[in-house]
């Protein structure tokens, strides 16, 4: 079925984000992906682009557009074009924390900080995940301490996306570690602060330019000028932005998705084996018409929430819904396809092998499948 | 997410609805399961409700509204209410033949068909299966050979919903047997026309109480006027109307794995083991989350192909996607929700245990999953 | 592979059972699913020819062969014939009953019983389940009061195969309640005891000639000389012959499994669509391959079980592995093979229909598929 | 259950490749991984402690041992280590490319070229696929045609393992294209033969430091002395090994994903999320449970048809079996495990992230899943 979400006016940003990738990204991203990172500089193009913060007032630098439908044909463009790291990066920076700053952020905090973000000179990253702790927010050890207008941070937090280019990092932490989830304030730190340093790049199975770091905070010390919101009150913060982020990458696994049948159905079409196409064979055609339907229908789901999501009106039940369902959709796509391209499926040089790579994450990242479930079951009243 | 398909109006006739399986379904749907067929009495009960023949013009005693979520309603609560061979005997009379009265009739016929199927006092059925031919409609053997203003036809059809309690029967019957699928023509056959037998009533895995039949026809002489549409054109008609008919097993499908999943929560919550309720054991919990997931999923795709088909845009192709999808889901689900009763799930005393049998024919009749698959891919090219 | 468990002395008894079923089955199945109960004779005639307590030494009657293969050919040969509701009938008689007679009856218990055990005269059956307590031994309510040489026994039973042909119930009872699990004993009810009553045979989804009651105990005054074992040790007695209980029913499901595939392979040559055998289509044919491979490779591991329950090391985690795995296997495959047979698979007079109705028990008693995970997951050390 | 397939001088054999493993590979993996390479060395020291040729006969330097379960001991234990490119680069050469030698050499070429295939002097190859034909040996290309005492070889064959470090390679070529099938010959030609290039060592998914090439040739001169065995027989000596290649394959993918579920077991007992070992979640529980019962059943399958090879009766079917059924389930299981680490399992320094990708080929090379199930089903009638 056609897609009925968007107007003429998201089209045209979309033909801008097609351009864009045609003109900055096809040619460098394999080098990127070598090396592990993105260009600094395709943040600054971004931004120029209009494609940073279409959500932030304009009176911020931003797009003053806070229709999700600009965010979601942001990253749909960069999923299709197989460039899923990127998807990533700036869904984080545009998806997940636009929000905290817009809500929560003081008319200093704005001021000082969402140009720079829709310029794309400062880059942005969300710091919850510590190592050994996983989803579990009430077992968060990074501490800040008050001490006069400072906080003292002291932790490490792991699997930050944007974590080597982030200039702001807005960190999870425990205000009043006595208090467990309701002891959890969000403070941001910045760039060249004493004491906060990046571990590796880490190594990943997939997303190679998707720098994702461990950051390490010794005594630093973070101005209370740069509490985002009110202290201990971190917990309900990160419950209310959880669904945008959930959809986000929603958005992306079925636009991802819906890139790797194209490529496949191509595949199959081009290829020939015991003297036919192979997707004449009717166990492939069967395959393609399974992943067709699957894909068709969480697109539709998919729109609705985004709907939703701009009433307002998006539960993180549905969300989680959403989420859980697509990336594993995702996941076993990729699969698929892959299998049907045969021996050039593993091969670094086809598209779907680095899909198939990238995929993998997406039902582990932003809350794995098995916590999508359990929000899920919650609400069933178990 | 909260439906949007319906309005007011919708939701007025679905009380009706309930209100009518509550009076007239409940007390009576074991014995007629027993019996293998339902009292002849309810379709003109339905019909006096208003039930049947929603879509039909009033000046020949319908509803005037060609507006398919009437239909969806009506078949949604009976799956709802555990009745399956409710929706799909009154599915089959509403969504599959009356469009072939409505669009093929003449003004002659549908004066002489259409009050009757309005009012209950004529049950349809269509007649395309035939023994050993199964959904190839270029195998079909039954001929009908014209003769002065008769056809005279012979042959025999089985697998026939409504079979026992149809008096009107559209039979599909090659005028040109030369031509191939060329060559099918519609004929009407009417209760009471020598030559027209009925087989047994097929005993079955479930659906007990849809009467499901063989039809035999020896040298039956049917009026030419009987003819529906024009001779050699059957093929086009039936692809025209496929759709619809798949969409109705889509709606309940849906409907019907809703009910089994709340049957289920509802179990779950008040059966207890080793100390506590089973939905709370993990592995129940995330059963039912996905349940709810896929539903809900299912439920948006549906809804959107409601709308396409009243907009006259519903592609075979998407009605196919909608018929395996959800039909599979409705099998899974049962599937998964009895083993959640345990041993209480084999018993035919709980209502999962006939939903288990009655979902079992969905991914068959009305095309098979299959069939489906083999639209699909056809649509991808191959 | 060819199977290497048999020796010529099975496979002679294996030709006996055939005829058997030859002679005193095939002809009366579709009466007795009718009637929801065998002859009571049958059970005469197949102590009569040998088949009740193989393993029962020859002083009381019994073929003293305590080879399971023994076992194994007769409820595979049941199964394969498609008479499922006598494996498991005699599958329970054989291979769970008897054991506990064998292991803990008294010289004077065994001359009592054993005779009449083989010969047909005594059917038997053990009643675990309780209503509302499932599997949970710990749960049980079911209470034996020692009073004089008397125990008196209240409770009742449900889910009891052979529940109402049965003379000879060991009925699971708390002698001592506040011991827990370390407070159960097994007492043997015989036929016509005061206060024994049987519920009705319950109506199921499939396995109709499979008598399946409630029992219900109301002030039986057991002797004490029908206890079996030492009181209060019954926990560990019943855990020692779980293992073989579950072989069992993982040898009756590869079994009934590969005749399914047989049925199968046989239709989708006969039967033609769109001009070639339907097994011709390679979606037919991979789903073939598929069964085929995993019920080779299911008979392969349960024939190694059998050969280590000879030799006395089966492991209950072993048991429960098969257990699971071959009956998941039996429905999958039923599944498969119904759909493949199409609009037939649905119908009474295809025994794939049969098949699928009574596989479906199979993952529910003798421990469903969740319990025995648990069991595995234990052995890992969670 | 124990294996009963080994005996002690296998378990000390196996000792000496854990030995081995320990001081040759485990500290240079690594590195190997990242170069795409393993050193040249290393097939020397596998040589010298007596790893290539186990089946080769004393006179020419091997182990004199045809017993396949050598073997699977090899390929085994570098499977357990995680160096699935060395069970692949070894198995090649012991498991696939040694049988040809050995039944086809003449007393000459065995004489020429066995000491050195047993010394790792001589590393091996096999090239059969072709770039755009895949399995299917009626489309291969490459042709040999007879001038004089040589052939002159032209063709291109990608996807060959060992392909940089291959010394000698068994060409598959057509000496009579008009025959199909029927004119398919083997030729081996060595490393420096004028015209036999390599193309680039190809960039994968995983299998980092398994050596996989394009082989080109351009008018190759041959000697005739390099055919083996009879012209125009090649089909016929292919189909002939293709059961030991395919059960080498199945032998890695059980001991690999047995050894993946081992290190997920540990990581489950270390790691802790909400207050508890990760391994007490049920749905964790559940996945080890059943993921542990299906390797089990795996290794039971492949270790009676390693008995079946060695006796000489494993077919083609049985070997097809055991290679789709245990690779998927090596895949299943990458994948399974993967989620269960969490994010952890997405970084390059946990191994089961390798095994993720390495295991991904296993369904692929020697011989598609699909291509099984097709030799399967054909082995059913269809």
């Amino acid at each position: 079925m056609e897609r009925t979400l968007f107007e003429p006016v998201h089209n045209d940003f979309r033909d801008s984000v097609r351009e864009f990738i045609r003109r900055n990204v096809v040619s460098e991203y394999e080098r990127w992906e070598a090396e592990g990172l993105v260009d600094r500089e395709l943040w600054k193009q971004a931004g120029d682009a209009g494609f940073l913060g279409t959500a932030v007032p304009v009176e911020y630098g931003g797009g003053g557009e806070p229709d999700f439908r600009y965010n979601a044909v942001l990253v749909e463009e960069f999923a299709r074009a197989g460039a899923l790291s990127l998807s990533s990066g700036f869904g984080l920076h545009n998806d997940v924390v636009a929000p905290y700053l817009l809500e929560l952020g003081t008319e200093e905090q704005k001021q000082r900080w969402l140009p720079g973000f829709c310029s794309g000179e400062l880059v942005t990253a969300i710091a919850m995940t510590e190592p050994g702790a996983g989803s579990d927010l009430k077992a968060v050890r990074t501490t800040a301490v008050r001490d006069g207008d400072h906080y003292v941070l002291n932790g490490s937090k792991t699997f930050i996306t944007n974590g080597i280019h982030a200039d702001l990092v807005i960190v999870v932490a425990k205000t009043d570690p006595a208090a467990g989830a309701r002891g959890i304030s969000l403070l941001v730190v910045e760039r060249g602060m004493p004491g906060f340093r990046r571990g590796r790049n880490l190594a990943k199975v997939g997303m190679h330019s998707q720098d994702t770091a461990e950051l390490v905070f010794e005594d630093v010390r973070v101005p209370a000028a740069n509490l985002l919101g009110e202290e201990n009150k971190g917990f309900g913060y990160l419950m209310r932005n959880l669904p945008q982020e959930r959809l986000s990458i929603a958005v992306v696994a079925v636009a991802a998705a819906q890139a790797a049948l194209e490529w496949t159905v191509q595949y199959c079409r081009e290829r020939k084996a015991f003297g036919q196409e192979i997707g004449r064979f009717q166990n492939s055609r069967f395959q393609l018409a399974e992943m067709a339907t699957e894909i068709e229908i969480a697109q539709t789901y998919v729109d609705r929430a985004v709907l939703e999501l701009n009433a307002g009106t998006l539960s993180p039940v549905d969300a989680a819904k959403a989420k859980w369902w697509t990336t594993e959709l995702m996941k076993r796509t990729a699969d698929r396809c892959l299998q049907l391209h045969g021996g050039y499926g593993y091969m670094d040089e086809y598209p779907i092998s680095r899909f198939w790579r990238d995929a993998r994450i997406h039902t582990i990242f932003g809350g794995t499948t098995e916590i999508m479930k359990e929000i899920i079951g919650r609400d069933l009243g178990f």
